[in-house]
């Protein structure tokens, strides 16, 4: 029997659709390979192709612009937003806009063309999410800016135009729909319940070791990852750290490293028990003029790109998902590669 | 210079990327050709390879099940809901949950397994469109039942999986979360203005024949198209009447051929435009068990499948459109093919 579940958070219902159950050998997703061995505009040797670096975490002695760097942050050359002006808002009749002020930019994760963000080592990766986090306290700063959204697409079929391995960031003037209306059923529960609704669901998931709700993948160093209760998509997952952290950038409490080796083990599972799938990531922080909050939590969403969104999702909102979290979790939980 | 624009309804801010900008011919979608010649199990003769027929347009002396049909409704093989049964709401915590009933049919919308509804007469595509009002009125009296969504997904890329010209309706007990989030900022600017937006949006577009906004794509017969003002997808396009008129299926005072002219005129404008892209279309209308309602207004949402949805759209619920709805509106007005 398929079952309707509403997110605790957001409010938002999706169908579990077992008459349509998949395992994860019924997805034919392509695996993501490069195509390429480079060298493209981010490669090492080619820094001339980017505009000038904002950040790098660099070796001794090597010089900005140059080779010689771990990370790299640059200016996207396309932004979505552009970074120079002063915000003018302005009405027109029923409508309302803002001119398109804005930061874009991208994290190069590694000199490899060739890598994965899971194929690199767990302080690599850790030295990735630093450089998300010294971006956003630097963006911060300016007060142009409501958000930080943080993002990576990877493999073309998740919206990667290129396969070197890279994030993005941008900065915005507005808060996204999606990050107000967490804040604002966060902030509902909250009112009546006095707790922050993702520490009640880590609780909850985590009862008996994960083994009452079968929904945990694993809790280890403070971080837990998990498929959420009504998830939108096939082996959606959750990432959060287990003790309360209303933002990503503001790290006290939270071992960086910790954040590193979860997120890499979680992403070398998809790996193994989907056959390498595109995939989509998103930084879910609190925005940047709130104080600390004792209602929101920070945490990475990460979505296998499986199936695909139609009408039905486009007119309604709905999502139907063909694996229940409780399945996802299972192979997850066991990281055992498909049956072929 | 970009933009951040606002839809008036539901308060969802997106970006209009000029530095991205794209015209029809930049975007490379495969153009939508049937593969096969059929026959498959929506095709005539083939009646038995689908449930039993719920509505069927027949030719005179045809009987059900068999061929004779200009137009057939069939319950989905694969349902994403399941009609038997008794709603049984439940709390689990701080979730909530509900078994999955609903209705789940597939709207055969011709017996040529190789046309579009782009391709059938004016006549036919009314057919079709009084099929779906029909099915939401026998819907409607199942009192288990809060919302028909009626949509289709044309082409593969649009999540279609059967070539077959067909469209879809899924009944649920729950009110989807975008109809809720339309209503209530309809409501919103009904209870400050005392007026629907969506009249205000026509009668804005519709200054000096859409001289005035260029949005206006065509205006006939009591029936509106045009490019909404803060688009998520390039070319995306609502069909509206003209007068107000909250549901659908409450026919009187909006001439079924009309709606089935504009659509088909709108359709057609896109396959040239565009190179017969693939599309999502949903209709929205108000909840099945409200009143006649002064605030909401019925209408028909096309969405072009031509960019893909990646980590930041996914995480924030911003869109990045890289083609202004004026310049959508003008090539979709003009109607010319797209340059190769």
């Amino acid at each position: 029997m398929p079952e309707l579940r509403r997110d605790p958070v957001v409010g938002r219902w999706v169908i579990i659709s077992t008459e349509r159950s998949r395992r994860p050998s019924d997805f034919a997703s392509p695996p993501v390979h490069p195509l390429s061995a480079g060298p493209c505009a981010f490669c090492p040797g080619q820094e001339s192709r980017t505009p000038e670096e904002i950040l790098a975490v660099r070796g001794p002695g090597s010089l900005p612009n140059g080779p010689g760097w771990q990370v790299r942050v640059v200016p996207n050359k396309f932004p979505a937003l552009r970074i120079e002006g002063e915000l003018e808002p302005a009405g027109d009749g029923i409508y309302d806009r803002m001119n398109g002020i804005g930061a874009h930019e991208v994290i190069i994760e590694t000199p490899d063309h060739t890598a994965s963000l899971a194929d690199l080592s767990a302080p690599h990766v850790a030295v990735v999410l630093e450089a998300w986090r010294q971006r956003m306290i630097d963006l911060q700063k300016d007060t142009r800016f409501e958000y930080v959204s943080v993002f990576k697409n990877h493999g073309e079929a998740a919206g990667a135009s290129l396969e070197h391995p890279h994030s993005q960031l941008i900065a915005t003037p507005i808060v996204p729909m999606m990050v107000e209306q967490e804040l604002e059923g966060a902030l509902h529960h909250f009112r009546i319940k006095k707790r922050c609704i993702w520490c009640d669901v880590i609780r909850r998931e985590m009862q008996g070791k994960g083994r009452r709700s079968g929904r945990l993948i694993l809790a280890e160093e403070g971080m837990v990852a998990l498929c959420p209760y009504a998830p939108r998509f096939p082996f959606e997952t959750w990432i959060l750290p287990e003790a309360h952290f209303s933002s990503f950038e503001d790290a006290e409490g939270v071992d960086p490293g910790a954040v590193a080796r979860i997120l890499r083990e979680v992403l070398r599972r998809m790996d193994r028990v989907l056959g390498a799938p595109a995939w989509n990531l998103s930084l879910h922080s609190a925005p940047l003029k709130t104080p600390i909050l004792d209602h929101f939590h920070w945490h990475l969403e990460v979505i296998p790109k499986l199936t695909k969104v139609a009408g039905f999702e486009w007119g309604t909102g709905f999502f139907i998902n063909p694996t229940p979290p409780e399945e996802a979790a299972k192979y997850l939980r066991e990281g055992v590669p498909r049956a072929t």
